[in-house]
């Protein structure tokens, strides 16, 4: 769990928010439960339940604590539902540096697995017992799917993205569900629209931010501390921020080409590449427009009461674009 | 679709089924769309969304028709996502007699194409504006999958299943998708508890009854009108009911533990064995079991009031039976 003074405010309700996660698997398989301790204990930031839970805390009532630990669930149960699918469609070894699900498991029971979570995820929305809650929530599944499978496709063209591409793809891939999360607590609290819809806006801005920044920082660990090598993504032949940066300076760089045409480039060409892009300024352009992102994330706040958990949001903001670059 | 002349009464309805299960796609991915209509075109026996119209029937009051083909749709949306993934996980090849979307599609797009269909199946319920019914949903997908999990991990034990576990894998697989998809139609249509209650039942009776016909069917045919091999469960080491009955009569049946072995025995063994099965009332055996659940899918439509629906949901019972043996 990520850690500033802000997020003590709801540090022990993340812990029943993991305990929630945990729940409703009595009687099912117990290979399936042991899979989902080992998804839950392999961790996370768990920022989206942060968001979440600070969200809920606007109600102007006193809100049903039982209701928004669900909440905070399903969107974390979601978000690994995708990662697990993911993960088996990318071969991915490693996942917060330890061993994925599918390097241990068969293809089957990993799909099934993913499955299953997001049948969980699904069933801990409706635990809200709000219909525009659970609607939000399967039409942000159709909106990540529907981005992995633009992905998928047009992978085809064999060409960078254009900027607009890039950002749809990074909206779908993950401020969509911020988006989804910061919105349906703003709902559960029973807010104003225009609050409801400063939440949503809020989200959306601190997920593009948060993206971005893991697109930046594919950039610049080692393996090691990732769990991944270096500049993971244009090794799978997606060109990030950084790179699209990059490209207005160099275009058709002939590595960069090589790896969207999914032509794979050398492990020499790769590294010599990647310190082209950090040489030149791509990834404090990235950087700028995530900061950018985390600025409008700050101004979606200001319709909502100037109290703690405003501070605390605010405070993700900062955090988001201060991750060590 | 199926025919008798009961489904005449809902026959438009399950055009206007087939046509809300391609909405909501605009705006997104072309592939995926194409997807959609290829399954959607592939067909199948529609019993699913026949059995949820004919429960919404039931209704005292004018019932919103809008929300009763959603359902319907949700339903066979959700049938037809999880058909997606198994058909995957299985490496079949063919499904009604066409090739199956893993033969044409890659891993990823297969999967993703699935997750997408269940957000779709979970949209659509929602559609229902009824916080019960989409629970019913969600717990039902988590039933079904557990229940493939199960049949995935049990296959470590190399026996052949007990009854019990062999009717506890057809309820999570058929029997309980019929028992939520009669049992929403009652609660869409508001009526009595008890009466919701009987379309259960008579849902988890008739799918029993139609899964075992299934299991028949599969010993039955042949390649070239099943659209997949002879006895292809026993193949894929998975004895169902006219396998288990045969066993009562010659325990330890060599090919047949060779086969939950997973030690895959030969074509000829195969054919020899199927020879025996059918030569040793193991068929007619699993017939009056079949029988058996079709008979209490008529009973338990007795709480109904007796009109020209439940004339036609007890139409459906002696049809699930029928099927040419």
């Amino acid at each position: 769990m990520i850690k500033t003074a802000s997020f003590e405010l709801v540090e022990a309700d993340v812990k029943r928010v993991e305990a929630r996660m945990r729940e409703g698997i009595d009687g099912h398989n117990e290979s399936l439960a042991a899979a989902i301790d080992y998804l839950i204990a392999a961790g996370g930031k768990r920022l989206r339940p942060v968001i979440v839970l600070l969200g809920t805390r606007f109600s102007p009532d006193i809100i049903d604590e039982e209701k928004a630990i669900s909440l905070a669930a399903a969107v974390e149960m979601l978000h690994t539902a995708t990662l697990v699918h993911d993960d088996f469609i990318d071969s991915a070894l490693l996942r917060r540096g330890i061993p994925t699900l599918n390097t241990r498991w068969s293809p089957g029971a990993t799909i099934l697995t993913g499955d299953y979570l997001f049948a969980r995820s699904a069933a801990l929305a409706a635990e809200t017992d709000n219909v525009r809650i659970i609607k939000i929530f399967s039409m942000t599944l159709m909106t990540i799917v529907n981005g992995e499978l633009n992905q998928f496709f047009n992978n085809g063209h064999l060409r960078p993205p254009t900027r607009d591409e890039y950002f749809q793809r990074i909206y779908a891939k993950t401020a969509s569900l911020f988006a989804a999360g910061a919105e349906t607590a703003g709902i559960l609290a029973a807010l104003p629209e225009y609050q409801v819809q400063a939440l949503h806006d809020y989200g959306y801005n601190l997920g593009m931010a948060f993206q971005i920044m893991d697109d930046i920082l594919d950039f610049q660990g080692n393996e090691a501390r990732l769990g991944k090598p270096v500049a993971n993504d244009l090794r799978q032949g997606i060109a990030t921020l950084p790179v699209l940066i990059f490209l207005d300076k160099i275009p058709n760089h002939p590595t960069i080409m090589k790896a969207v045409a999914k032509k794979h480039p050398s492990e020499a060409e790769i590294q010599a590449v990647v310190a082209e892009i950090r040489a030149s300024g791509g990834i404090q352009g990235a950087w700028q427009e995530a900061c950018r992102f985390a600025a409008q994330a700050q101004e979606a706040l200001s319709p909502l009461p100037d109290n703690q958990f405003r501070v605390a949001l605010g405070d993700l903001a900062d955090y988001a674009v201060a991750r060590d670059i």
